[in-house]
């Protein structure tokens, strides 16, 4: 009876242990797979995107704090545009993340523009500007809006000239940043001195404090939101540490955006710049930073809400239904994505006077 | 001969003696008149125009922090007009001294202003706002501007407070600023959150170190400029810390005003509120703090150069021809009155997001 109740206990208390260890290394297991779970979104999320540069240099055209002083004040020009009304912050309003929130832009004398506004932040990273990539810098863009017919709208480079002359306060800016220059109020140099500042303007956000390490800085929908995104194919090219702006792409792979967007009329893209019939709908792929506080969405400004925009593109890029909780999660996701806006950049200067 | 000698001496020596001493004294009484001369003028000058506030208060908004804070913000968002381009900031840019620089302002859709743009620096401090006074005070003028045909251009305040309700950041922000209402997004509460940002738009100018008791804060010209500008009857009308704001004036007092100016058309100001034809021609005396940086200059800007300006104002307010050099020490006084714009309206709010 002895060595039966014995048995017994064996028997009884034996699988209450085996069971109990099980439930611990299970627990253990569980808390380990949680943690290299982050610990693998942070490395997977880190491979594609890569750390955040503190600033967009070029080695044609070297920030310097003389060229960024100089660029901040000319960005708040308007009395360089043909009716007075448009300086580079008119289009580019930083409290807005530096984009106007219309569906085009609207430059001198109402005049609408071609595409929606892109904004400047963590712009200077791209392969190109515009949606088109029909600028090659934002030294380029920056120079060619003077006289872009919607935008500025002067009629000559020599007229922005002359205009910036006539201010003692820009001579003596212009002298500064360009030290060594007999000449030095150029809209070459007024392009690279908006360029310079622009190449400032990098927005550090949760999504970077999260790949370096702090699993926290993201909420765990957004973390889902990530793995949507990264598994969903987003990423194939919104990529980079600008989540975007590396690489040109048919808008519409599998179906014509103008079945699910708004447009009101259809936009060939960059075919407009290389006449390659290839290029017909395609468009740069936009940087995603502060994507979230930049609607309405798209190159024509056609969809206004950030979830419609996102299953749109899962749709007609890669051929997959997202169902609205998943979108909800990558609209969450792209929301890490907002980041801060240099101090420096936030300050109105106190432009030239007039005469 | 010794006497003779002695006698020639002192008849040379005593002259030479008197004439040394004549010499002191003159130059002792010279200094003693500048002395007195520049407090003199100091006194003059404080009689007339008296010490700057460091606020424009009002009993019916009292100036918040919140409300600061809140009116702040409101200040840049142009999503509350009819084509999301205008905001408070498109037409008062800070950094032009909150002026656009053009003849008449541009407000939404391109539709001209029918009078040029007032600065709002230290704007709170007059009996009225706008050129011939038809908004009680900067709240009104705040509130009434979201529903002006060619400013704002909303259909009616309800359409403004229903886009304020739809972003998150502005119900909580309204809350802050007005505690103890239960629906406090509404027209009324923009208008006073406005206002009491406003409210604290003064700007300290080298004018007023000078009237503190600093000689040195002026220029001999600037100096010479102040005198003339009292001594001519310009401080009539333009008088208190604002140099004027105070009162309302026939523009053209002793001849038409468009005899001298450039005006395309002919205005008649207050009439246009009053119907009294008394106040035909009549204008509100504007503030002249800032006005060398903010041309072009009259009720339609429809003269670009400070001088002209105040020749002209010689001319047919005062029937005084002043010559250029008298001109020009007026323009550097007022160019004493050019001050400081307080650090905190210079910094960009970011706004609240639009979803």
């Amino acid at each position: 009876m002895n060595a039966m109740k014995s048995i017994a206990k064996k028997t009884i208390l034996k699988p209450c242990f085996l069971l109990f260890t099980f439930g611990i290394i299970l627990l253990a297991a569980a808390s380990l797979y949680a943690a290299e779970s982050d610990a693998e979104l942070i490395n997977r999320a880190k491979a594609i995107f890569g750390p955040l540069p503190a600033s967009m240099p070029s080695s044609e055209n070297p920030i310097t704090p003389e060229k960024v002083k100089l660029g901040t004040v000319l960005f708040w020009e308007s009395r360089i545009s043909v009716d007075k009304t448009v300086s580079c912050a008119k289009c580019h309003p930083l409290g807005l993340y530096a984009v106007d929130g219309l569906r085009k832009s609207v430059g001198n004398n109402c005049k609408e523009n071609p595409r929606n506004d892109p904004t400047i932040l963590n712009a200077a990273s791209q392969i190109s500007e515009h949606w088109i990539g029909n600028r090659t810098s934002v030294e380029d863009q920056a120079k060619q809006a003077l006289i872009g017919p919607p935008s500025f709208g002067m009629p000559d480079y020599g007229s922005v000239e002359k205009i910036l002359k006539g201010m003692k306060g820009y001579v003596a800016m212009f002298k500064e940043a360009f030290p060594n220059e007999k000449d030095p109020v150029t809209v070459d140099n007024f392009a690279k001195a908006v360029g310079a500042f622009e190449r400032t303007l990098v927005t550090p956000a949760p999504f970077d404090e999260f790949m370096q390490g702090n699993a926290a800085a993201l909420t765990d929908q957004q973390k889902r939101g990530l793995r949507a995104f990264m598994d969903t194919g987003c990423m194939t090219c919104h990529f980079s540490p600008f989540v975007g702006g590396q690489m040109y792409q048919k808008f519409g792979v599998f179906e014509p955006y103008q079945k699910y967007t708004k447009s009101q009329s259809v936009d060939e893209g960059r075919f407009a710049v290389t006449k390659n019939p290839a290029d017909k709908f395609v468009f740069k792929v936009p940087v995603l930073r502060n994507v979230a506080e930049t609607p309405p969405y798209f190159h024509d400004g056609s969809v206004d809400k950030l979830t419609d925009a996102i299953m749109i593109m899962a749709k007609i890029q890669l051929a997959k239904d997202l169902s609205p909780a998943q979108a909800d999660d990558i609209a969450a996701f792209l929301g890490s994505l907002t980041g801060k806006i240099p101090e420096a950049a936030l300050k109105v200067p106190v432009l030239p006077s007039s005469e």
